[in-house]
């Protein structure tokens, strides 16, 4: 299916450092909700989520590196959605964008290894090159992912700190005897596999931070970012759910520099017609604030 | 897709009730891993997949009330995985089975309520009575799934205490002041959730608690369980992984009436041939223990 690219040439930290050096950190969400496909003059099914994500793809080519397709809103579609997203998958590889499948996925064993087998083999009809990871099981109960990820080149976001209220009273709770919040807890054990595993500035295994957050009630510190190698970051809830581009800086202090800002409904509402001139915007937007 | 059953008669707590009384307690998986694939003489391949999940539907029908396709094992096959699973969700449909999508799905807003869309709606291609999800997020994250489950007449159960090992650091973290343990944070709040939504004593929002566990250790007293309506628990860790089915009333004390019995390996190992009388074994077991 996939020609596999510079996959087997170098690691995802490495491919994903070369891209946000050239093409910046903005990644586009691929999320074709009924409202947006109506919206769009879409019907809601398989062949409109298609429709949709093929045009956000092709407005996104040239612009950004990255997209982050929200792979719920093509599973409900069933085996037609997920047709339709192989299909916007391939269009993201032939347009050399890194692609972030957003399927928060978490198992154990060998399940856990059949969902890395899905997302994350060369080859795959749902090949990407990361995905989101949930780690309530466990961050070890993801080895056969992690490992799957390492020897093929693809990379692996944990949710640490994820953007929304109702999070908080699990992502804050405390570890052991301790007392290491949850998602403080999770971002070490990620980072010292990527200090393990890794030679790069940039490693393979990365964290769910979310943008709008007082990251200290989680046990994160930015400041105590690692010196060698760099655990990347996908940080939702900028754009529309309110935090701005131009703070990266200032919100993620030493993990500023591998951090993937994640928007999705302040480009996606801009239309078909709108949507390549909205992507531009938002990268004047943050470009301006750090030229 | 489907004729929706007596789905929309009744709750899934009561057809669940109904399903643990007059058929039994255990629930056969339907895990088409590739080395079961391979001892199957089947292909590892979509098609292979199929067939191994309509033998084990054929075999259980009739015999148990409960079957539970681990979805990871058909995602890995993409598209042609998911028109798999249609085929095997159809037949399950067909026999009178309850279903338990186990796709341990977390996400939040739109996303958790596409991941419910795809599962619990009647007359989607994924149509199941029931799914697990992961609240990692927060159970709040979860509501539109649970709305959406206790309108249609669907179940949903919520990982609470998992069956291997790398789970219990998580899982037995502090909540709060009051230090509550994450496990049993979920189970409550689901447990309040059924109190406040069912009127039968079966609620319809479950938890997943691993047979092999102390559930001591993640703050769960399981002789404490609700007088009204009870929490369904869905129990992995039986057969192959070590708990034995006749021991469910001293494991799971005041839970026992709605434990869900999850054994895989230890019938699909029998093969294709003597998968039935492997089902007819387990089930004499347990039940002269019972009886």
């Amino acid at each position: 299916m996939s020609e596999a690219g510079d996959g087997g040439d170098a690691s995802f930290g490495a491919r994903l450092g070369r891209v946000l050096s050239t093409r910046g950190h903005l990644c586009v969400g691929i999320d074709p909700h009924a409202w947006l496909l109506r919206d769009w003059d879409l019907t809601d099914s398989a062949q409109g989520a298609e429709a949709f994500g093929r045009r956000v793809v092709e407005a996104s080519a040239g612009q950004v590196g990255i997209v982050k397709p929200q792979v719920a809103f093509f599973e409900r579609f069933g085996s037609a959605g997920y047709a339709a997203l192989e299909r916007v998958l391939a269009d993201a590889r032939d347009a050399g964008l890194l692609v972030i499948a957003d399927v928060k996925r978490g198992d154990l064993g060998t399940s856990a290894a059949a969902y890395g087998e899905a997302w994350l083999t060369p080859g795959s009809p749902l090949e990407a090159d990361a995905m989101t990871v949930n780690a309530y099981m466990g961050v070890g109960s993801l080895e056969p992912v992690l490992e799957l990820a390492a020897t093929a080149g693809k990379g692996v976001f944990v949710l640490a700190a994820t953007s929304n209220p109702e999070g908080a009273s699990i992502q804050q709770a405390s570890v052991g005897s301790a007392g290491t919040r949850v998602a403080r807890a999770i971002l070490d054990d990620v980072s010292r596999r990527n200090q393990a595993h890794e030679t790069g500035p940039l490693g393979s295994f990365g964290v769910v931070l979310g943008a709008t957050l007082d990251l200290h009630a989680y046990g994160i510190d930015v400041a105590a970012a690692p010196a060698a190698t760099l655990t990347p970051v996908l940080a939702p809830g900028f754009g529309h759910q309110g935090a701005n581009a131009t703070d990266v800086d200032e919100i993620f202090g030493g993990y500023a520099a591998g951090v993937i800002v994640s928007e999705s409904r302040s480009v996606l509402a801009a239309g078909p017609e709108r949507i390549a001139s909205a992507i531009a915007h938002r990268i004047s937007q943050a470009g301006a604030a750090r030229g």
